[in-house]
C-alpha cells in the first residue's frame, strides 16, 4: 500500500518529487520482467480496461503490454463511433458500467477534461492515457525517466540538468508537461529554441522562473547545442501560414547526423515523443541519426513500458509483491 | 455435466424454471470471483471467440471479462465491413472456420436469426449476444437475476412480484424477453405503462394472461407506481410522428427523484437496460436518481458478469469445479 | 534452439525440405493441445504482437489462437487509418517501437515487401501473415501440411503426389506459393486447369519443370480429375471482361457433388483457400459438397492452427519444452 494505491493518475500536477522518485524506483525494479529475464504473475486474474476512444496504437499497446508483463489480462475498446457515448450516454454512466468490468482502467479520449470526468464515475483507478490538448501524464513521466537514465550513464542527475527543447513549443503537450515536472527539481537550465510564433506559453516560462531555473529563449539552433538533453518535437506543417514558412522552419530546426557532428557536444542525448514523419526530405529528425548511440527515441518507448508497469503496480498496491510471484523465462528472447 | 454442457444458448424459450434456477444458483456462486475476493483458473487454456459483427461495447466487454474471471483467454472480432461475411461467405462457413479457433463463442449480429444459423455450422457452443430485433437472452437473464436479488433484500420472491414496465413496450426487445421469462413464474402482476402507439404486442399480452398472471395496461404513470420493480425503457425520439409528440411523451413517462418521492412506494426498484441518453433536458431516467439506493441500473450491469460467468461455466461443464481452482487475490480491489 | 530460433518467417523461399519436415513434425506434436486433450503453458508470459494493418479475420484469429494455445498473451492492432504509419511514420520506426512491446510479431499489410521492410527494424522475430500480392508463407505451409495429412490416410506421400489446381492460377497467391514448396519434393504431377487468360505464370511453370515434375496445362475440367488433390481457387468476377465471360467460366470450373461423383476418382481430396462466395447460384465449390468426407477445406483451417503453433514454438526456441509444461484440460470439449 502506498499513496498511489486505489487512486487515479490524471495529471502531472499530482506528483511531487517524492512521488516521482517512488515511481522511478519501482520502474527500475520492473526491468528484469520487461527484459524477459524473469516472469512475474503478481497480477494474475486482474483485468485492465484499455479504453481508447481516440486511436493511439503505441500508447494503447504499451499499456496493454505493461499489464500483461505483470500477469494481468486486457480487455480493449477502441474508437467511439458506435459506442454508447456516441448515443448520448454520459461519461459518468459509461464509467460506472465499464469500471464494473475491470480492476483498473487506462483511458484516452479526444476531449480535454474527459478522463477526469470519467474517473468521477469509475469504481476503479483510472490512468489518463491522454485527454486531448490537456494531459498525457504517463508520457511526461516516461520522458523524465528517460532523462534520468540517460544522464546516469554520464554520472549526472536531473538536478543540474541542461535541457534544450526545440521546435513547436507552443502546441506540443509533451514539452509543457515535461517542463512542469522539471520544476520539481533543482538548478535545471532550459534552452528553448523555436520560431517566435511557436514559443513556449508564458505560464510555463513563469513556472520555470519561479522554480529558480535558468532560462534562455531563442530562435537559433546554432550556438545553443551544448545541452545534456536535446528534446526535439514534431514539425506540424499546418501551423505555418505558408509552405515557404514551413520550409524555412524545417531548414532551421532540422537535426541530422552532420548537424549533430558539427554543432553538438559529443554526448548530447536526442529525444522525441514520436512518431516522426519520414515522408518529407528534410525531417525534424533524420533517419541518418538511427546509428547514433545518443539517439534515445526508442529507449523512450521502451522506458514507457517500465513506467506504466510501475504505475499499475503502485495503484494496485503490489509493488512490493512482484518478485514473490516470479518464474523463469524459458523461451528465446534477445531483449535480455 | 448438465443439460447445458456443450449446448448453445440462443433464446429465452430454451429455459424452463429449473434451468433458470440452475443458472441463477451458479451465478450466485460466481460472486466471490467477480468481487475479487478469490481468483479461479478453472478455464485456464480455454478460448472464447467474442464475435461482435455489430458493435456493443458493454455486452462485448462483459462477455470477455466473465471469461477472463474464470481463467480463460479471449480472441475478439469486431465489425463486419471487411470480414469474409461481407465478401459473401455463408454463416455456415464462417462458423465452421471460426469454431475451430475457440472453445466457445459469444456472438452478436444485426440480422434476426443469424446467430442460430451460425450455431448450426459451429463445432463449439454459441451464446447469443443479440441478433437484431430477435433475441438477447443473456440480457433477459441478467434482468431477471437482478429482480430476484433486489427482491431478496425485502424478503420477496419472483413468485408474487409486481412489476411495472414503462415506455416503449412495442419495440423494446428487453421487455419482451423479460416478460416471457416471467411467464415461467407464479402470480406475477404486470402494470404496462406506455403511449398507445408503443403498447406491448398482443402475443406477449396473451402469454402473460395464459400464465395466469394479472395484467393492467395503461398510458398513465400516475397512480400506477406501487410496483416492486419499475422497469423503465429507452425513449427513442424517432418512433414519434413529431417533436411535439416526443416532448409530450417525455413529459409523461419521465422519472426523476422528485417524481419518485411523490409517487412511488419507498422501496420500488428502478431498472433500465442502458444506455440512457443524457443529452436531453427531460430524460427518461434523470441523473438526480443516481444517489437513490433503489436505482439498480449499475447493479444490473454488474450482475451481467455473474450471469455470463454462469453460462460459460455451465456450457463448458465446469460449474462444480470452479472452487477447486482457487487462488487468493493479492492486489488492491474495492469491489470486495 | 534450431535454425528457426530468433529468425523471421517472411517467405516460402526460406524453406528447404528439411526445414519443412521439421515444421510439420512440430505441427503434428501440437495436435493434443489444439484438440484440447492437454494444455501447455510453455509460452506463459510471452506476448504476440498481432499487427493486421489489413483486415483478415481468420488469419488474425488463427495466429492469436495458436499463441494462446501455447500459453502466451496477444496484443492486437487492426487497421491502419489512424495509425502512425498513416501519419507518415516509416515502417522502420513502427517496427522499432512495436517490437519493444512483444516477443514475436505476426503482421499483415497490403503492400508487397512491407513485412520484410518492417522486419529489418524489428528487434523480435516477425512472421509474415500476408503482404499484398507478394507472400503468405503460413498459408502455403498449412496447405502443404494438409496435403501431407490427407495423403497419409491413403498411405501416400507428397513425393509422387498428383495435384490438380483449378481456376484463377494467374492471380491466386496461394497456388503460386504452394507450387514453389512442391518443387522441393520429388515426382509431383501437376494438372493446371484454368481459362487461358488466368493461366499459371511462366516463372512458376519453369520452376515446376526445373524440379523434374510432370506438368499438364489445360482449360478442361472434364477428363482431368484423377488427381489425389484437387486445389480449387476463388472465382473473382472482376477478372473477366464481361458478365457473360464470368458465367461461362463458372459453368466450366464449378465443382459440386454431382460433378464430383461423375468425374472424380473416389478419394480425390478437395481443397480451397477460403472464403468461398456463397451468394451466387453456381459457386466454384457448392455447399452440397459439405457432407463429402473428402472436402478438406475446414481441415485446412484447423491445420493452420497447428502450423502456426509450430512456427511460434520454433522461432521462440521452445519446440522441445512444450510437453514439460503440460496440464490436464478439465472443461468440456468436443474437439478431442
Amino acid at each position: 500500500m502506498s499513496i498511489f494505491t486505489g487512486n487515479h493518475i490524471l495529471s502531472v500536477s499530482q506528483f511531487d518529487r517524492d512521488a516521482i522518485e517512488r515511481v522511478f524506483s519501482v520502474a527500475e525494479s520492473m526491468e528484469p520482467y520487461a527484459k524477459r529475464q524473469k516472469r512475474t504473475t503478481v497480477l494474475d486474474g486482474a483485468i485492465l480496461g484499455n479504453l481508447f476512444f481516440e486511436p493511439s496504437t503505441r500508447t494503447r499497446v504499451s499499456f496493454g503490454t505493461a499489464f500483461n508483463l505483470l500477469g494481468g489480462e486486457v480487455r480493449e475498446t477502441t474508437g467511439m463511433a458506435n459506442s454508447a457515448l456516441a448515443k448520448g450516454e454520459s461519461l459518468y454512466d459509461t464509467a460506472r458500467v465499464l469500471s464494473g468490468y475491470s480492476d483498473i482502467i487506462a483511458m484516452r479520449h479526444p476531449a480535454a477534461g474527459s478522463v477526469a470526468e470519467f474517473a468521477e464515475g469509475s469504481r476503479v483507478p483510472v490512468l489518463n492515457g491522454g485527454d486531448g490538448a490537456n494531459e498525457h501524464p504517463t508520457q511526461a513521466l516516461l520522458d523524465l525517466f528517460t532523462i534520468k537514465r540517460e544522464l546516469q550513464f554520464n554520472n549526472k542527475t536531473i538536478d543540474g540538468l541542461h535541457i534544450a527543447m526545440i521546435g513547436d513549443l507552443r502546441y506540443g503537450r509533451t514539452v509543457h508537461s515535461l517542463s512542469k515536472l522539471l520544476c520539481l527539481f533543482k538548478n535545471v537550465r532550459f534552452t528553448l529554441i523555436s520560431p517566435k510564433e511557436l514559443a513556449m506559453p508564458d505560464y510555463i516560462l513563469s513556472a520555470i522562473e519561479d522554480a529558480g531555473h535558468s532560462l534562455k529563449v531563442t530562435d537559433q539552433l546554432e550556438g545553443n547545442m551544448d545541452a545534456d538533453i536535446c528534446y526535439q518535437t514534431r514539425i506540424q506543417e499546418e501551423r505555418f501560414p505558408s509552405q515557404d514558412e514551413a520550409n524555412k522552419y524545417r531548414g532551421k530546426f532540422r537535426l541530422n547526423q552532420s548537424i549533430y557532428t558539427r554543432h553538438f557536444q559529443s554526448k548530447t542525448v536526442i529525444m522525441h515523443p514520436l512518431p516522426r514523419d519520414s515522408r518529407m526530405e528534410a525531417n525534424e529528425l533524420d533517419n541518418d541519426l538511427n546509428l547514433n548511440p545518443n539517439l534515445a527515441i526508442f529507449r523512450q518507448t521502451d522506458n514507457g513500458v517500465l513506467v506504466r508497469m510501475a504505475l499499475f503496480a503502485l495503484t494496485l498496491g503490489v509493488e512490493d509483491l512482484v518478485s514473490q510471484y516470479e518464474k523463469p523465462v524459458i523461451w528465446y528472447s534477445n531483449k535480455s
